[in-house]
């Protein structure tokens, strides 16, 4: 269990719920349990979506998965889910019955609209259908990233600082695009990064058919073979069992090496040529080549759609500073206020 | 979500709670939300518990993640546990506030407890030591069944009739036994079972390395060089890619051809064989077979470890039953009294 939270990691869910509890005025003791349960949140979801994303680096590092065996990873997220709940039910005697009752119903309904995002996301992958729109891709992006990235890390600062519901529901409109342009930007990333500074394999949402903002602008703006070619490509697997496929090449050497050196009659030849390649077909003719990303990467790169998703990431952000503006009576001037206002840079500004 | 609900099922945890309330002289309205929490946890269990153990048949059909995907099976797993918490918040309307505190603290240390037992066992399978004695057994299983199967059903059917923390007491010395007993049971049926009554694979167990009462008894019970060629078993995964091996057997079987048809020269064939034989260690090397499965089952049969099993379930049966005895002054004659009394001979002699 301690494997992710002990690698070096930003900490941004709590620390914005304890910079808006301390920015409207409220105590880091009350907030400080609250806000340590939406890391250990955030490290299940990590796991778990490594495990579903069949993932290999996360924090620089294999997945949790790629080091304990999948059963054992499946099994520590739930267990970090279980231990989460410990500490929202202890809140009672910190915070009292009122507010750590709201601050489980935000916690419960953070989970079940991740959930909901991740399970949107993984049904248009499975379905194989890339005409979703900007707007579908954010209906999906607040309820997968915002919800509890943003949003609830918001709402529990709030909650435990004890301000009204209207206050609350201001915090939240500066939240959610912060959400939307944070998850555009790690799209961007995965695509663009320095991968010594990124933690994560590069172009990983390609080789796993992600919906991101950017290959739906780049698919949306395609020609329509270029279209149906991309369809195709998205439509395979991710390559797997890397040493079989070794081996079986080896295979394949081997005959050429014989033919050349006439060892091998034609009967021979073709007989062998043609079970081998049966055995290539069921190990590798539904997965995704390095020739198929190279084809994606080059659509996204003829359709600008990286520096689309940039302009729609910076919208967002504006649209966040705006919603400050709307708060400026609620947050003094303070360093809190000040980490806060910061975000609306930090979530497209970031490069890990 | 609803593809392992809408299954023939027996509710078992949800009547064990329900009967519990009501031979307290509780009221069904008041632990029915709650009953149904613990039907919704079972099946996030099962769901997770399958992709971990890469289990292929639930209740009669195809596990989730055979028919949706392992990435859509997990995420519903967790979707599962966030939509569970919700009626255990509104509990709060309906039991009132101390109650619903201890139903949630309740459901809160069996999901800890639960993952804890999961834990125990695959870190036993991942070890691959089969040293374990029938404590240790007891204890893992305690944790990973007794507890979310009759232990926290009964506790949570006691807290909404609102008895007291002794009959609670009572009534776990009474629960505890049965869950060890149920387990054992469910470790003789994966071997023993009538498959088209058992709804799961037959001799899974087995397969997968779990380490039952049976089969620690069978390696136990056994010649130094017989355990040293089970855990030499023990150790190899389950076999996967069936299509794959069966492309390489054509291959190899084209060989065999060739060389009896002498079309193949001795230095063709000895190079064909040596990378054909490559590729067959990376494909097979590791995966248990079916004799592999036939030498530990007749381990079982000669040492008579299913014998002792039933033994050892029985004693538990007859542990459970003193138990109930004590609670007669708490639970007046009825039928939940009856089903509840039931429940200690059913536990090992259910045939699914």
């Amino acid at each position: 269990m301690l494997v992710y939270p002990l690698r070096a990691a930003k900490a941004l869910r709590p620390a914005i719920c304890i910079a808006t509890c301390r920015a409207l005025g409220g105590r880091l003791e009350l907030v400080l349990p609250s806000a340590a349960v939406l890391e250990l949140y955030h490290n299940a979801f990590l796991i778990h979506d490594d495990v579903e994303d069949l993932s290999e680096k996360r924090r620089d590092q294999s997945t949790l998965h790629e080091a304990w065996g999948m059963p054992i990873a499946v099994n520590v997220g739930d267990a970090m889910l279980a231990l989460a709940l410990m500490p929202l039910l202890d809140n009672m005697r910190l915070v009292g019955m009122g507010k750590a009752l709201r601050i489980l119903q935000a916690v419960a309904e953070m989970a079940r609209e991740t959930a909901e995002g991740q399970a949107i996301e993984l049904a248009w992958i499975r379905e194989n259908v890339f005409d979703q729109g900007d707007d579908d891709y954010e209906r999906m992006v607040e309820k997968k990233t915002s919800y509890y990235s943003f949003m609830t890390p918001m709402n529990i600062g709030a909650i435990a600082a004890g301000v009204e519901s209207d206050c609350v529901d201001a915090l939240l409109k500066f939240a959610r695009p912060l959400g939307v342009a944070f998850q555009i930007q790690d799209d961007i990333l995965n695509l663009a990064a320095d991968e010594s500074r990124y933690g994560k394999e590069i172009a990983g949402d390609l080789w796993e058919g992600k919906h991101t903002l950017i290959l739906l602008h780049a698919i949306r703006s395609s020609t329509p073979s270029e279209r149906a070619r991309a369809q195709a490509v998205l439509a395979k697997a991710r390559p797997r069992g890397g040493k079989s496929l070794q081996a079986l090449t080896g295979v394949e050497a081997a005959i050429d090496d014989l033919v050349r050196e006439g060892e091998l009659s034609p009967r021979a030849e073709a007989t062998l040529r043609e079970r081998t390649g049966r055995l290539r077909a069921s190990v590798t003719h539904v997965h995704k080549t390095s020739e198929d990303i190279a084809f994606l990467s080059g659509l996204i790169e003829r359709q600008g759609s990286l520096e689309y998703a940039r302009g729609i990431a910076a919208k967002h952000g504006r649209e966040a500073k705006v919603a400050l503006e709307a708060l400026s009576d609620r947050l003094g001037p303070s360093v809190h206020r000040s980490f806060l206002a910061g975000l609306a840079e930090y979530v497209s500004d970031r490069d890990r």
